[in-house]
């Protein structure tokens, strides 16, 4: 390919409102453009990149036995309804109606029409199991794009279904898939994190995220430092403090305490004691307007997420200054139990840290008073009691008990899905056993973004000059660069030699040429100059050796 | 692949509605199903040829130095807008809102958004010709989707763009594709026919049709049984008979006629002439309510379609009795002059065929009289002159003035637009030339539909038994049929020589397996038995001619 020719050619700045560093550099060297918030055109470079990302990852499905097969892009809304996955998706899903007024999905996950396709076989036993991967546009309408390709309304992805007899016939195809999808991001030379996670809207009742860290990821991970250990935040467990553990449990006490000693810090400085010794309290409401008054120990932060799950709400609101007065209550003199009057109202939860802890401090700090020493169970108890908390960093792996856990901002790379019988069971998705018998499929679901694949590639593999694309999805393997002296006949070697070569012929400059270079990342540069007379310069992108070369070794490291 | 694993398998029977016979064949053989109606799901196999048939149109548009490239599918409706192509497009135009009540078209066709890409990277003449394509999906809201995958509602189109300096530059990449999609067809072993044709709703003045002869297809072309020229009926010509050529004119008569001889046949057997001596009036109606009588020689058929260019409507509906009322004309009494009184409410047409004859019958027919030896200029004149005519079979052929036009029943493969400055004057889509003066692109497009053409491979190459899909886009290479005894090591060898097999080694009968075969249409079938010893059966799909080959003459058949 001719730089000359190539649409289009790069620029020397970002726009003003780019801020992940992918995206900055994508558009500058003109792999993407985007034509309306969060829906972003491939240019021919990014689309070179798209189509061996795709190559990847449908020979690694294929590789597990998966058939590559798609659905349209206009669904109709009943398959939708079957599990009432319209509602759950809420306000994510577009719809469209057609001249016959017949309502359509617009594609934005495909669990329900691929059931129906598998239903509409008939499958039995001997089919099983049937593994079924696709590379099709989805529709997100999400309220904030963000990060470029990171975080898109319209995308291609990957996403594979699998359909199994059983249980134990599927935990095969989801650890193949688990296979898959680590060799796909070893070859992409990314590190990554397989962490348990929580499905959410797509149902479900198990899955891993493949994580990868990245500073404008929207995500937050904790791994342990010693184990294979790695979730989601919302999905984390870690092991809490015993605060106090070997005090004999105390007489309950209120004490005096100043009305602006409140905050954990300054309460930690008045009586002297750690942080994980006090009482903390935060409020959240929840749709109907109940208060749910969230108990943990000082040291740690409460997770919405978490809380919201032990409550049974899909989400919960923070309190505000007014539903607190609503209870007789305000910020910082929230207290851990009574309000008997307002007691239909609330829902009192608290977290392991408090029931694993003795002799705290607080809980129901009024004006002028704080108690001491109280014990969960003999002072007060609660509604319910679970993980609500937020992992910190170098707090005890609860898989290990041995290792430190650390907390990384991440994206999202890959998610595979155990669905167990969620679908199967509102679409009627069966099979007929050995015994003739109409039995449920089991089912799984495995998904990897294709741009957002861009996205991270250029998040882990860059410098301040620009992009480094491993080899395997490198636009071009090389970016050969005349000076002043034809370089066609080295372009047509190698080319002969079946090497995808990005040849700038142009008769910009040679620091402009090399600033291209850099900026678009193909994985190997050559020179062809007066100066390297017979012989070729050689350099890789990802180095700063600079070798001299004759056409038959630079073919030779290239090929 | 093993057969036992492929999914889904074979069915015995099509669909009751199922007319065209791809759609029946691509059914059975489990390459598609139906999702609602005009929307298909591909599966495994069927996705297969999909791919292929990419693969090999990609490298075609790559051979012409076409970029490959992507546009979003929800597209801003203010990019349609500015060509009025929303409005042009009409209801198979789809759109749709997003949260933020912003509206998009849904992808139909991509000039617009391209045109607004390629101007957005401010060209040079030294970035032109730019020549993209893509392969994405196309939303068109039918009527009728028929046919199966012959008109669908849903499809993924190999759409290409290209910009020009100036028609000249442009002539050369038109040509390029019209090689290129030559190239395609000859490789699909298809008969095809580029037709001039009329490029409607997609602007522009000047295309070539790719069509293929086919009993399903819903297009009619012409083509020259002498010369290269075939058109499609809409924009095809030919030559008029001149009737009574060498008659000198002779007075103008009114004759008795009985009230019941009034069809052309009947007068032609009243009179004893032939049919091209009488003058037809058909009597067409504008959206705004004005009579179009379109007068043609006995022998010929109005083409609404030309006629409705010539008088400049869209299009134009046939009259009804009580149109025909309106102006105190009644079926087969219609006049081609007169009606004074009407006059603003009336086009008078007249073809070519009338022109060109002496001393025609009719024209004015009363409830007993007839008008004869009429001629156009002295007797009568009309409101426009021009070719409204569908061509007949043996029709002389305007081109070569030698050879006879056939009319042949067609679908269209691909379509090559020149559109000149349509899209880039309302884009504002310039470049900067030589001079360093902004000038609008010249501009064309080319489209080939994938599903359609999976459609009219098997509409080209089948048989009573199935399929018979050519090598180059054949979901596999063989279908390896095992009788009774294992095939895996045949399998094995085969794979290893890198060729793709379909392996039936379930326990179905010989016949069931063969039946399966014959209806998938994979090129070489195998067949491995007791029978066949250390040899293999060998069988084209397309031939009845069966051999006995060692494992190595059958990899150097087939690789």
């Amino acid at each position: 390919m001719k730089y000359s020719k190539l649409f289009p050619k790069t620029l020397r700045e970002p726009k003003r409102d780019m801020v992940a560093v992918s995206h900055k550099l994508l558009y500058m060297a003109g792999f993407v453009r985007e034509l309306s918030a969060g829906r972003y055109e491939l240019l021919p470079l990014g689309m070179r990149v798209f189509q061996k990302l795709v190559n990847l990852i449908d020979k690694e499905m294929e590789a597990i036995d998966s058939q590559r097969f798609s659905i349209p892009l206009l669904q109709p809304i009943e398959f939708w309804q079957k599990s009432n996955r319209d509602k759950a998706w809420g306000s994510l899903l577009m719809k469209i109606k057609d001249r016959n007024e017949s309502e359509f999905a617009l594609s934005a996950t495909g669990e329900g029409i691929v059931t129906e396709m598998v239903k509409e076989s008939s499958p039995s036993h001997k089919d099983l199991p049937i593994i079924l991967h696709q590379f099709i546009a989805k529709f997100r309408d999400e309220m904030r794009p963000r990060g470029g390709l990171l975080r898109v309304r319209e995308f291609v992805m990957k996403d594979a279904y699998s359909f199994h007899t059983s249980e134990e016939d599927f935990m095969k195809t989801y650890q193949d898939f688990y296979q898959a999808y680590s060799r796909i991001c070893d070859k992409l030379e990314l590190t990554y994190y397989p962490c348990i996670a929580d499905s959410g809207a797509l149902g479900g009742d198990y899955c891993h995220e493949f994580q990868i860290p990245c500073e404008a990821g929207e995500d937050k991970i904790v791994k342990c430092d010693s184990c294979n250990y790695a979730a989601n935040i919302e999905k984390s467990e870690f092991v809490r403090d015993e605060v106090n553990k070997d005090q004999e449990l105390k007489f309950y006490q209120i004490v005096d305490l100043p009305t602006n000693v409140a905050k954990i810090k300054e309460l930690a400085k008045h009586y002297g004691i750690p942080e994980n010794c006090f009482i903390k309290n935060v409020v959240y409401k929840t749709k109907s307007g109940k208060l749910v008054i969230a108990t943990v120990t000082g040291n740690i932060e409460v997770n919405g997420f978490k809380l919201a799950k032990l409550v049974g709400e899909d989400e919960l609101e923070l309190a505000t200054a007014e539903d607190l007065a609503s209870i007789g209550a305000k910020t910082g003199f929230v207290h851990s139990w009574g309000y008997e009057e307002h007691k239909k109202k609330i829902i009192f939860v608290v977290d392991e840290s408090i029931t694993k802890a003795k002799n705290l401090y607080g809980g129901y700090k009024t004006g002028t008073t704080d108690p001491i020493n109280v014990n969960y169970g003999r002072d007060f108890s609660a509604d319910l009691v679970g993980d609500i908390a937020d992992p910190y960093d170098d707090a005890l792996c609860k898989s290990c008990k041995k290792g430190k856990l650390k907390i990384i901002r991440a994206v999202e790379f890959g998610h595979i899905f155990k669905y167990d019988h969620f679908y199967t069971k509102h679409h009627d998705g069966c099979f007929i056993d050995k015994d003739g018998n109409k039995k449920l499929m089991y089912m799984g679901a495995y998904g990897i973004g294709i741009e957002r694949a861009m996205a991270i590639l250029v998040e882990s593999h860059h410098d301040a000059k620009g992009i480094i694309w491993p080899k395997i999805v490198a636009p071009y393997q090389v970016h050969l660069i005349e000076i002043k002296i034809s370089a066609q006949e080295i372009y047509n070697k190698l080319r002969d030699a079946g090497i995808e070569v990005l040849w700038d012929e142009t008769d910009i400059s040679a620091g402009q040429k090399f600033a291209n270079a850099d900026l678009i990342g193909i994985p190997v540069r050559l020179v062809v100059s007066e100066k390297t007379g017979d012989k070729i310069e050689y350099k890789e992108r990802n180095s700063d050796k600079v070798e001299l070369l004759n056409i038959e070794d630079v073919i030779k490291r290239i090929a």
